[in-house]
């Protein structure tokens, strides 16, 4: 006799991705001939620094083994020169190197949190902060930001009110992913606050740290005082070299018994990437006009996408502060049909854009209907021609409300 | 006020690498100039293959960019002609590039097995197992297997003895690490009989597929008749290519259920390392000779470490039948203070050795205490030298019984 097997309900509970969810009609619609905009996914089109790919041509040992769980002894040495040269008070010590900023998450995720747990985040949020806590067995609360702040934090009764006996930790991601919003001074502490007096870690995810506008400066969760046992950075080195390839992060935490825990948990799984590592060192090489380049080049690409938004009839949204995204509200009965419509029905001589509906951002269901996350990972000129498609695609939508 | 924070109870309970917690004291060994020879973690010292080093060198892309979360399509391409060579009916749709074995056998495990939930493993096992089932809530049963039969499968009655109404999944590892086992057809047969009738899945890691002497053949568990709902075969490049630090596994199953939660896990973490697999490709172009002088070199090791073994009094040992490890049982009150005792105060004109102690394969606790895991990863020579300072040492250990 055959009994049948079943996957188990974690399973069945992880989201898929909503960023790469319309990935079959873009093929499509590229395999028709289309020209389609990718302003879907935070791929950047940035050439990495000639420092690290020439690093990477010179790997000459004669094998590729396996480095030790926290990370190469160079690679924790140059991640420690990064972290002191942005004026933080972190030791070498406090760093542990991870498989892109996803293993941190999942790491500090972990480490901080049993099944059943909850673990609050402001939506919309990062997608796989959801599918991590899935995989783990923790509940992700929801607390809901407003399009029309820019997606600021609510006041302190607002997030208070979504604590509860299994809160862990508040989960932040500054500069944002998906809304562009870079968190106040006075927000932070707020955070900073409530973690303390609540007994809650803070998980800052600030791998966008070096991408604001403006003028405007990054506050680092790291400089919070008096938070040394419960604050914890996670980073990665994909999107500041453009390497998402590469898959090296990190793990920043002052609390030696996390460190600790994340370590044995890096131990299961041996090392992150040596060839990635390799390469990655010679971001010590790199000058510092290489980023202040590349955080021009993103703010002219930013200056783009809000001018051809704001200009777009129905369009709502306030200027992005940071990161490589934007999120808008849009004058459509549901961005999701739209996206599709996009790729599908509509192309201005040729042309059209892929986008990521913001309803996979959102825990609570329902919200994110009528708001597109768009990254603007292309040059201003396809910029300019992406957006121009956009618009006259919104013109032409038949659910356009 | 404030509160203290707290680590999960998950985290107190990831178990800390047995293989790596001698670390520091062969350092200091090194530090004071003795020769250590590392026998204690699978670390191979054989050349990667060329053609994977001129490739890795080769990569002319100007960025590094994610890809898919499947793995790269030539990548997928590569696997399965590899599979295909082995006569294995597999499709390319079976596939999923992993960051490793390691990333294989987490995300196996997240997709058949919930919180609480039970698989059952053959204890001595590879550490890491408790490591990912730690993470992830799950029980992780053992049953004990016996250094007398060469640590093969007990009868099927102590096995059914240890299942229950959570048990989601039997693991197994063939050729095993930490054994040297290589499971007989017989054996599969009567798991894949257990796993038929009580609803199980059969996860089996083949890492060491095609370490295997005396021209034993391996059986892959993907070979097994009317079980197309229920195997899945982690695998890795790992030891194959001599290419640890690339992070490149994969898993692979006909089950559809199974690779659509497998997929979404995968999004979560977005890809698999690019330049690892990038390397990787060229898997296709190393000729057959490569893989057939590795298994001739591992095997001379193999009869090296086992003739020393042998001809060394109070050690007790079966022949290995494949992989690159050797468990041997030892004359001593505890091969963990053995182990240490080689490391801290033992020298043999200079040289000692570096083993991993047992007991920290074992979930049962007691056991392994007289046992010790041995990988043969050094050249004959070097390994002669290595095991005449290891029967030295046995002589010298005051604890010996």
């Amino acid at each position: 006799m055959t009994l049948a097997v079943n996957l188990s309900s974690r399973a069945a509970g992880m989201p898929s991705s909503p960023i790469r969810r319309l990935a079959p009609l873009a093929s499509a619609a590229r395999a028709a001939g289309k020209t389609v905009y990718g302003l879907n996914i935070g791929q950047p089109d940035i050439p990495t620094p000639r420092e690290v790919l020439d690093r990477l041509r010179s790997f000459r040992q004669d094998n590729v083994p396996y480095g030790p769980s926290e990370g190469l002894p160079e690679m924790l040495d140059v991640l420690h020169a990064y972290y002191r040269g942005l004026g933080l008070d972190v030791e070498r010590s406090h760093l542990f190197v991870t498989t892109g900023g996803s293993e941190a998450i999942l790491f500090v995720l972990a480490s901080v949190s049993d099944p059943g747990d909850e673990v609050l985040a402001f939506e919309p949020f990062y997608t796989n902060y959801a599918g991590f806590s899935g995989l783990l067995g923790v509940r992700l609360v929801p607390v809901t930001t407003d399009p029309s702040t820019g997606y600021h934090l609510p006041p302190r009764a607002v997030i208070e009110a979504r604590l509860s006996e299994r809160t862990r930790a508040i989960l932040i991601c500054s500069p944002n992913n998906p809304t562009g919003t870079v968190y106040t001074a006075e927000e932070l502490d707020l955070l900073a606050d409530i973690c303390r007096d609540r007994g809650l870690f803070l998980i800052a995810d600030e791998v966008y740290r070096e991408f604001t506008y403006d003028g405007r400066a990054h506050r680092s969760a790291l400089s919070l005082p008096g938070l040394d046992d419960r604050v914890v950075v996670v980073d990665s080195l994909s999107k500041r070299l453009s390497v998402c390839g590469i898959r090296v992060g990190c793990i920043v935490t002052r609390n030696r018994d996390l460190l600790s825990a994340v370590l044995r948990c890096g131990q299961a799984r041996l090392c992150p990437p040596t060839l990635g590592q390799y390469a990655a060192l010679a971001m010590a090489d790199v000058p510092a006009s290489y980023m202040q380049r590349v955080v021009r080049e993103y703010q002219a690409r930013r200056d783009t996408i809000f001018e051809a938004l704001t200009s777009t009839p129905g369009v709502a949204l306030r200027r992005p502060e940071g990161a490589f995204y934007v999120c808008a509200c849009l004058p459509v009965d549901d961005a999701a049909r739209f996206a599709e419509f996009l790729l599908q029905d509509f192309d201005l001589n040729g042309e059209t854009v892929m986008i990521a509906p913001a309803d996979g951002f959102y825990a609570t269901p329902g919200l994110g209907r009528h708001e597109a996350r768009l990254a603007y990972v292309l040059e201003v000129e396809a910029l300019h021609r992406a957006m121009r498609a956009f618009s006259a695609a919104l013109q032409a939508y038949p659910g356009r409300t």
